[in-house]
């Protein structure tokens, strides 16, 4: 695989080796400073020799066969010494240089050059528009900018679109230990997918953070995720891009509240990984699934602290991060005995000030809450800012030493928390250092970490895709396809249903008619009250437009109602002929959206929640890339509050969930499997019943891809 | 004003003084600190001398007055030397000594007695259970806890409720300079409310910062913040607490909607507050106020950054906090002759490597965004966390300097920002401190605290309250209250009306009737289609236990209707007597919930948002202290999801949102004139009509205050 001897090489060369600061130099040191021992050859025409070893005119000067190169050279230069590279027999090369995708029209050209001659030479590429990369556990790198004296070593692989962002983390001096850290850059060729593929393997690293700024190869990156995750190996994203753009006008509702960010973050959680929102964040979730790699007794957490001010401040963001902190159990009679008759016996636990002034209270108190089986990990909250008075950080130190005594005892984990973000005394980070207690920072930050930390053990995934369905479903869906008018790009209702019927989506009892007369005849067979439609080509949104009917009761309504809707038809869509719908009315326990969509990154995606118009108001809706399972259907719907309504909300009747997660989940096979020639359908919506009576698609919008419009 | 005695004292006594490490002592160093130089008396029975001064048995016999004593004895002896500072003329106490209210039964009772005395003889009294207060602009503490070395001194007021979090502010090492740090414990007697309006006065605060555990006299707080604002001081609050607790079983939808938390935010929003979540905001929010205290040239922010990725992140943080970032204007020729060809013109600039290596380039880039009419405000995205190497140190410090210069020839002020929190790398933080360059940390917290600051100069608050309702209003509705029926809590839709009819707010045109004969003569009067209900007392969710029928056509099935309602509400309430009433059945451009209710906190406060069941599933209210004007109102509907549908939302006609509005105002004001006997009040819904055709109040519940349950 080129990509492993890429970034595991035993033989490589400096394109641009130089003695003078800059690339050149700098690759030169950090070979130095990862302790590379394999060959390094040098490039340089002006030089005869380097650092005491010769130096080549061009690549193919370089005797035998090179594994990589690292080129720090101006675009323009660049393919021929890929080109080069590859005569090499090279599997890939780092490339530093700018001046491509990044600089509009020209760069993208040479960008499109690079990859076509990648993909022909089997080239892997790191960049271009990077700083390279180091490979701290494999001792080697390809890295053009300079590194700070001291990077700890150790489990964490960083996976950075972006130079600065990697430069910020290495010297962030948050105590991280690093195993790798990748700029990718523009990602050419070789994209954060394929760097989580080969670093899941890796048994130096223990957790992925990756910065992206745009996700490349969508579906390949959650593919690779879950890889690493069911490889134990936690992938920690910040993915920046989050703000609005314009949104395209839409022609159903799916669209517009799964765009690209929403879409995204369900492919993010869909995959297992862990999201961030901010760089604090992912240093603390780094942190925290580094320090605290093994499994924990339980998924509980005991907090300790000296302050009810601290303590309610930890709540909040407990509460809104899902950190799970069992009530006081085993422990209470010890806690009991230990601290003043007024104190409030609970978790968190406020020590008093009994606790500071008298060590072996923290002490005993932190070993009790140890001990609890419930408890998976302790954590003492306490600022401890550099500002401290000498005899105020002598005492915490203290109490910290006492606390990390008594969890030691307990055989649980202990971790600090200071609200404050700033750096901490040294008295007491040097205890922490000594007693090998992680300090974490930000109330929020940390407890984020600390709660996914403690779900993790325990964390259940979506079903992976379901099985394929069934080849009988699939051809009656293509000859239902095939049976509509040709050039038509919306399908209405009735033709929509009658496409679904065939995945088994529940349609309604319904005719077609022509004339007022029809209608009322067709009324009179399905039984009142019916609702009643006018079907106009290539028109969606038909309540907006008036032409639906409700509650219709008798012959003379349908017949009236009838007349007035084909006249309305006629003046919405002058040149085409309406037709008329009649449908049985149903009375839902509530009504859902259920739509699909192709979306230009990730492919299908399934969407549910809220039906009729507020969808779009609160946006109250699940999404999953297609296709999905009953089982993850049913969890979509459990997530959304328009799921309440389901579930026995005020003492309505129970819906029938199953019959509409079997809906959910047969649409996303629909559009999974006819993704080249729809790019959205619609139900909505959905008239969920009452349990074991099924659901109903009481509209339906069929959007099929224009051939014109080019697609991934 | 005795508060300001306590604060400002010229002579004070410390009872418990002492020469050994504790909290008398530290008051002794505590004064030395700040400089006092009026007299301190020092009180300790065991003593003759202390520190070369007299020592007296008791404050009786200190010679002459004093304004404010130091207390940190045991609780039972706190309430004998209140009694006896009060003899001495004292204005008030700092009371240290906990076994208060924070030890249940028995301290809440020697808090009551504190409270009582202290308002018979007019002290004021900071705490108990704090850590005193420190007055660095007047000279002057009260503060049992040790110092840090150095407190930078500066236009910081903080008042803090917990100790710790004083303590943690104080010794931040953040750089805020304090006027006061005022840990209020338990507020017996004085509250944060009192020290925020006397704080407001003081011409050496120029922000107050305020960390809450549980907001006292929470009207007055309000009262207080906006006093503040009016003096130009902004009042930054951290609430802690939010935490959900057990909600009780509610009758209305407006206590489900509208409960503590959402009632606090509301009113610190209400007051002007800048409302913060977390210590490390509430810092960096400080320090944005103090620093850029005079008013900015414009409104928007400029921001520069050598990294795409960091303008990503800042981009995504500032979408989040209403961060404005005009496009660039009259920079533009200049930056495109500055930059390389490929460079993206825009803001945030990517100053690209070329603004790292040629500084120059740097600096008029910064001077020609400054110079723009729309930049109030320069922003460099940089970050420089301590583990840098020197070169990348000294390159960063460059770009600063650089970049700071160029702010100054533009005279645009230029804060700094950098993702990672942790402390900066000293070359950059002494080239900020030269520069006189505020350096903000967190990208959430930093970018948030200068949308904030950026909006201040800006910012309107909401009227104050509207005026009195017309006496014939309150003499109306008080006549058709006493005309309730007596001893019914609940009071119907019917009569809820009728009261409210007198504060101008729209029934719907309705006859009660007693028997299924009644109902369809009173339809035939009002007029196909209509409504029919069941009214049981003291019975609401009509709907819910199927008492309602809508769009009834005939008198056939008005009667037919009504015989099975009258049978269900005989059901529901076996040993009441249910009576019918028939409604003209309208058709609204949307439905609100509009409710008001007496929080136990806040007293009275109106709610609205979307009406129906929506409202307890999206929460999607907006909610006031009572009362508000019609123009407070129409904000409040703007606010919600909900009150789009009212403007024009995908095609729908416009509804009656100024008729909306009024009944929103009237509500409040009614519930504010009757606060003594209603406790709560809701229409749900409120049928808004189109534009210029009003609105109706279908539903209305009201419910009477129990005397029998004590209230504020």
């Amino acid at each position: 695989m080129s990509l492993r001897r890429l970034l595991y090489p035993r033989s490589l060369a400096i394109v641009g080796a130089s003695d003078k600061v800059g690339p050149g130099f700098n690759a030169w040191n950090a070979l130095r400073a990862v302790g590379f021992e394999g060959d390094v050859h040098l490039v340089n025409p002006k030089r005869d020799s380097l650092f005491g070893q010769p130096c080549y005119g061009a690549l193919a000067d370089i005797p035998g066969e090179i594994d990589a190169a690292f080129v720090a050279v101006q675009a323009e230069h660049v393919l021929e010494i890929a080109r080069q590279a590859a005569d090499k027999g090279a599997g890939g090369l780092a490339i530093l240089s700018s001046g491509f995708g990044e600089v509009g029209t020209d760069g993208a050209k040479t960008q499109r050059s690079l990859a076509a001659l990648a993909a022909e030479r089997g080239l892997a590429v790191c960049g271009p528009n990077c700083l390279g990369f180091l490979n701290f556990s494999g001792r080697t790198a390809l890295f053009g900018t300079s590194l700070p004296d001291q990077v700890p070593r150790g489990g964490v692989a960083a996976v950075v679109q972006s130079g600065s962002v990697g430069i910020a983390l290495l010297n962030s001096a948050r105590g991280i230990g690093f195993s790798h850290l990748i700029t990718s850059g523009n990602e050419a060729v070789t994209t954060a997918a394929d760097y989580i593929e080969l670093l899941a393997d890796d048994p130096a690293v223990q957790v992925i953070v990756v910065f992206l700024e745009q996700m490349r190869q969508p579906r390949k990156f959650v593919d690779c995720v879950r890889r690493a995750r069911a490889a134990g190996k936690p992938v920690v994203v910040l993915k920046s891009g989050r703000s609005a753009g314009g949104q395209a006008a839409v022609t159903a509702h799916t669209g517009a509240v799964a765009g690209a960010v929403e879409v995204c973050d369900a492919a993010l959680r869909q995959s297992g990984a862990i999201q961030v929102f901010s760089l604090d964040s992912l240093i603390e979730t780094a942190l925290v699934f580094t320090t605290l790699a093994r499994p924990l007794k339980a998924k509980g957490a005991a907090m300790l602290s000296l302050s009810g001010g601290e303590i309610a401040l930890a709540l909040d963001a407990g509460e809104q991060a899902g950190l799970t902190l069992p009530p006081v159990s085993t422990a209470r009679q010890t806690l009991t005995d230990l601290l003043p008759a007024f104190s409030h016996i609970a978790n968190p636990l406020d020590l008093t000030w009994a606790g500071l002034y008298d060590p072996t209270v923290a002490q005993r108190c932190a070993r009790a809450l140890g001990e609890q089986p419930d408890t998976g990990l302790l954590i003492l909250l306490q600022d401890a800012p550099s500002g401290l008075g000498p005899q105020q950080a002598s005492r915490y130190a203290t109490l910290l030493s006492a606390v990390a005594d008594g969890a030691a005892e307990a055989a649980v984990p202990l971790v600090t928390l200071s609200n404050i973000s700033g750096d901490l005394h040294p008295s007491y980070a040097d205890m922490a250092a000594n007693k090998a207690v992680l300090c974490l920072r930000g109330t929020q930050e940390g407890i984020a970490a600390l709660a996914q930390r403690l779900a993790w053990d325990r964390q259940a995934l979506d079903d992976t895709a379901p099985a394929a369905s069934p080849e009988t479903a699939r051809a009656a869906a293509r000859a239902a396809l095939d049976r509509m008018p040709a050039g038509v790009q919306v399908l209405d209702e009735h033709h929509g249903r009658r496409i679904l019927a065939s995945y088994g989506l529940p349609g309604i009892d319904e005719i077609l008619a022509d004339t007022a007369q029809e209608a009322a005849g067709a009324a009179q067979r399905i039984g009142f009250p019916v609702v009643l439609k006018a079907l106009v080509a290539e028109t969606t949104h038909k309540s907006e437009l008036g032409l639906v009917r409700l509650m219709l009761q008798s012959v003379e309504e349908v017949h009236e109602a009838a007349a007035a809707l084909l006249e309305r038809a006629r003046a919405v869509a002058p040149v085409t002929t309406p037709r008329l719908l009649v449908q049985e009315m149903v009375t839902p326990v509530a009504e859902l959206l259920v739509g699909a969509r192709i979306d230009p990154e990730f492919g299908p995606v399934i969407v549910t929640g809220g039906g009729g118009v507020q969808v779009e108001l609160f946006k109250d809706v699940a999404i999953r890339l297609a296709p999905v399972t009953p089982e993850t259907a049913a969890a979509m719907i459990g997530e959304t509050r328009s799921g309440r309504l389901l579930d026995g909300w005020r003492g309505r009747p129970r819906g029938d969930i199953a019959a509409a997660a079997a809906a959910v989940s047969a649409l996303s096979r629909f559009l999974h499997d006819f993704a080249d020639e729809v790019r959205e359908i619609e139900i909505n919506p959905l008239a969920v019943l009452e349990e074991g009576r099924g659901c109903r698609a009481l509209d339906c919008v069929l959007l099929r891809s224009d051939p014109s419009i080019g697609r991934r």
